[in-house]
């Protein structure tokens, strides 16, 4: 039986999550393999990875492969800080006009063809490019950001630029909250191993409290090595939202309807969840090894 | 200012060290990437890596790059227990056989020559091959190993086949200690930040204290993931050295010498560590940093 390959994000929307592992001691009993959100994705669809993040849309297309955890998620209930589209026009004249988005995010993509289309009324010719500002400046009239590029750009905005929280936007819209990744098991290894995987969901879990009881602590230490001071590093993880409560459930389904209506998704799947097994019939094969 | 790129080899001789590593918590202020010796020792010296352990006769290679650290090694004096040559014939029978090398290792190629030669008389015809024992015996009379398979190896050793401890044959052979791997510093690196690394350096010196007070703790906890009991993870633990006191220097020029003799090495370096700054002028940006 090996250590469970479990993905984490590398970005900061997942620092206080990794510092709940450390601290826990539980990323010892992992083979966690940090990644951008894209790298994850592809790992865990082609199995090389047993548990990860994995952006929503690409969770929604492969739903039948996958079983979500009931926590974490990485999300918003308005702001999000770290979801951006930057323009040099309004949005409601990008019609027509090249907009840049990068070649990072999935799950943004869809959203911003949603928030301009129904929010705005407008139909941009969309290119994908990889996430350098300028380049995708000089290319199109607006570019879409996430992760970090995106929050140390609304950190400091640029001048004469329109700045477009995507969260934020995403709440206008629809009144909803929204579910930019879910944590999710392959169907396979949680029929196999779901001990292991009760495992990891309770070490994900208890990080996941130890987070958001030591948000301003984190921040600090992680200040030391983040381009951003830690008062604004404690503003943007207390944006972020990691549940998926019914509010944050019901967001997921909105998102999926809308991506459907622009064709980024054949259909709306239902949200199909991982079951711990009753620890009664854990194996004792563990406790045999310790023995050994 | 971002976190120090560190290297951890992946595999079970540095798994004390990582556990101190996590425990302490130190592990939050690096960019720790796990990969096998192979991997580290090539992301070091192409600068993908600021500090990385790295094997034996390729920081011998390139010491006019590295500057040493004063802690830890990857060491033994005596059996190793994971560097194994194993043979259908007795190691004085091999001269002009096939014997193949694992190519997941440089100083254990350059041992097993040294070993092969000076102790035994003989020179076989050397392949390099993956780590597989099957095929390589296939090929080949005996097979170097490292690492995990040969600690496997040696813990069930394969009816019919001699096996032989490299620790213990060099131990044999010179009366010396034996040095695997060395952590290091890129020159340039250890210029520019020498605060950072004078804070890797003390993070390694307490996670290697924290290992030796738990090596029982630790190969429990290790024992429910590998292929080992935790009775036999706890000795081969207490077999390997980690200091680099003067005893694992000499150990290290002794080889230097003798592989220069095998026209593995062109001369024998300096050993060159890096000395901390003195705390005095330690810069106080952090600091500053965490008020912001």
């Amino acid at each position: 039986m090996r250590r469970p390959r479990v993905g984490h994000i590398e970005y900061l929307n997942c620092l206080p999550l990794y510092h709940g592992l450390v601290r826990d001691g539980a990323i010892l009993d992992m083979d966690l393999r940090q990644g951008t959100p894209a790298e994850l994705n592809r790992q865990l669809l082609e199995g090389r990875l047993d548990i990860a993040p994995i952006s929503s849309i690409e969770y929604l297309r492969h739903a039948g492969e996958l079983l979500l955890l009931p926590e974490p998620t990485v999300s918003s209930d308005g702001p999000v800080q770290s979801i951006a589209l930057v323009s040099r026009l309004p949005a409601a004249a990008l019609d027509r006009r090249p907009v840049a988005l990068t070649t990072t995010s999935a799950t943004s993509q869809v959203l911003t063809r949603i928030i301009l289309s129904e929010r705005y009324g407008v139909a941009p010719c969309y290119l994908a490019r990889p996430p350098d500002l300028q380049r995708m400046l000089a290319e199109a009239d607006a570019a879409l950001l996430i992760g970090d590029p995106a929050l140390r750009m609304l950190w400091q905005p640029p001048p004469g630029l329109y700045c477009y929280d995507l969260g934020q936007e995403w709440q206008l819209l629809t009144g909803q909250a929204m579910v930019y990744a879910v944590w999710a098991v392959r169907r396979e290894y949680a029929a196999r191993a779901p001990h292991a995987v009760a495992a990891v969901l309770a070490a994900l879990q208890r990080a996941l409290r130890y987070s958001l009881e030591h948000l301003a602590e984190i921040a600090c230490a992680a200040a030391r090595w983040e381009p951003l001071p830690a008062a604004a590093l404690e503003r943007y993880f207390r944006t972020l939202r990691f549940g998926f409560g019914p509010r944050f459930q019901a967001g997921l389904l909105e998102y999926a309807r809308r991506a459907v209506r622009h064709d980024a998704l054949s259909g709306v799947p239902a949200l199909e969840f991982f079951v711990p097994p009753s620890p009664e019939h854990r194996p004792g094969r563990h406790n045999q090894r310790l023995d050994g």
